[in-house]
């Protein structure tokens, strides 16, 4: 079995030990004689699996008795139309714009009511957070939305902004459960799995009770209502249910760790590998504001657009692969979530040190 | 490895030679060094993975080139919502009622415009199919609506209903690639995959180009619009990548089998057999008129809700598993997909008949 070190900004890599685990039951599952593919959604031995896993996450997240976990479909890019539908009421939305896709939740807010962008950092190519402890937030807005991490530009917030009260709603896709985080500061917090956390095709809502409610916009589709999930446990129609089986091993994962204060710790240490390297380079620079660095993507750059394609093609032979960065930006971007070991980032620093002795 | 027979009516079995060749390819699929779940949808390998299940499933159900094949998320129950969201142009849709999922279907259009209903067969359980050959179809209808296979009371359209040149829609979940069909007498054939295709988070959607247009309902959200999806090939937002992978192994088991006519041949021999037995038994029988009896779903009671009980308690004792009624509306139902093999149906009715020997 030769892997490869995967850098991919998700999908992404899946930790070893769930992927056995999942091709070992892949034909019986515990006995059940079944894939977890073709049981029925309510089955009992189904909805042991996602009860279990929604009972993890909350322990993972301490998430609070108010707050309903949902496990839906149709990615972030749902939530962005699903998000205005659902709490839209005076319909006005403020959005903190840093990056590709909170500037989609911003444009897809638009076609519900008011979206209003109350702070960009476009300006510079979405290279750091903004200063967002006084913005002009809106007197009746329903939401201040932002992207607590971006995947493409590597930027994170290292505090939540100041919202003046108003409800905050983050997509956090790509830092999913790589630290903890205080639920009770969100009206909303949701992610596509398919970065931190399992395979594409479930995103995880999690959402404060009191924003759940039958009052949602005209010709909102009933499998966007928040309510009818809500109360459907997730079980409204068939859900994903195979990936919401693997969410729930990498949670099971997670927890035998140590939870995601353990997380943290693994991941800060492994994002200093890179970012030290990074800084001491006289080769590859990083492209993010020190103090926005995201913990998980990490995009660097040569200077040389020609050194940066060679430096791809060299990393990929050497078994380092998915480090071009998105197509949007070019360079490089090492994606180095929970389930990439410190290995991968060591050996990565060490190929970039040749590569460096070799072309500075 | 002990494998029961698995009668459910879906998330459903699924071909034990795709599961093994899954599981064998979890770590590593075809040398990439990672899991098909780990790989970014815009690699080379998975863009291969993606392009052959669609030229796979062209070629098994003979798709025109005006036909465009998406692979989307959210279900049957959320193209209940795109469906009029991208069709309505006067805002009329024409429904027939054969059940209870054409009946959501038919509920959820009227968020939207006027749904009619101009058949239905809920006066008799939908225990059969109407007579479509000359209904009152709306001079201005944009479609007229089918679920052309009704699992959860074992009927099917035979023939398809005469929509006085209208297009036609047709929910086919649950008979997917059960038999041939012809393409060109619909303007939108979808699917959810869970019961004969795959794994339960992909919806198949088979549209005509001429429906596909930027002229949608306001307020359709990004992703829910035909054209976006067409135009990306699927690939606007991640797709639900492991889910297609799998739906991609199903339709080369099935090119391998000889395609859909084969398909068919041992469908109606699987079908036969139970039905066969259901009409000669003096304790069980079937609920549904016997000319529009399904190939897929066979529900069937004993008339005693104490002898239906133990039966299904006994079957399961037996290794005969999900062979419990909708919970709507009781009884006994076996779901004998394309990948339920034919001794599954003998041992079945062997069963039935040793039972019925016991409590005549």
């Amino acid at each position: 079995m030769n892997r490869v070190y995967n850098f991919s900004a998700g999908p992404a890599v899946l930790p070893e030990e769930v992927l056995k685990k999942a091709a070992s039951e892949m034909l019986n599952y515990g006995g059940t004689g079944m894939s977890v593919m073709e049981m029925s959604h309510r089955s009992k031995a189904y909805e042991t699996i996602i009860e279990e896993a929604e009972a993890d996450l909350r322990s993972l997240m301490k998430i609070p008795d108010n707050y309903k976990v949902l496990f839906l479909q149709g990615g972030a890019s749902l939530q962005f139309a699903a998000i205005p539908m659902n709490l839209f009421k005076n319909k006005v939305g403020d959005y903190i714009v840093t990056g590709q896709w909170s500037k989609k939740a911003y444009e897809e807010a638009k076609l519900y009511g008011t979206a209003n962008c109350i702070a960009s950092s476009q300006d510079k190519t979405f290279s750091y957070i903004p200063d967002c402890s006084d913005l002009p937030v809106s007197e009746n807005a329903d939401y201040v939305y932002i992207c607590e991490n971006n995947t493409i530009y590597g930027t994170k917030f290292k505090n939540l902004p100041n919202t003046k009260g108003k409800t905050l709603v983050a997509d956090i896709s790509s830092c999913f459960l790589s630290e903890p985080i205080d639920v009770t500061k969100y009206g909303v917090i949701y992610g596509g799995v398919q970065k931190n956390v399992g395979p594409a095709g479930v995103v995880i809502v999690i959402i404060r009770e009191d924003l759940i409610t039958e009052d949602v916009l005209p010709g909102t589709p009933t499998m966007m209502k928040y309510k009818i999930q809500a109360d459907a446990h997730s079980l409204y129609n068939t859900p994903p249910t195979y990936g919401i089986y693997i969410c729930g091993k990498v949670f099971k994962w997670l927890k035998k760790l140590g939870g995601l204060e353990a997380m943290k710790v693994v991941n800060e240490e492994k994002a200093a590998i890179l970012y030290d390297f990074l800084d001491s380079s006289r080769l590859f620079k990083g492209t993010v504001v020190k103090k926005d660095r995201s913990l998980m993507n990490v995009p660097f750059i040569t200077g040389s657009d020609e050194l940066d394609a060679l430096f791809i093609k060299e990393a990929k032979a050497a078994g380092f692969e998915n480090l071009k960065g998105h197509r949007s930006v070019g360079g490089m971007r090492a994606s180095i979530y929970n389930a990439m070991p410190i290995e991968g980032v060591e050996k990565l620093v060490q190929f970039m040190k040749k590569f460096e002795e070799e072309h500075k």
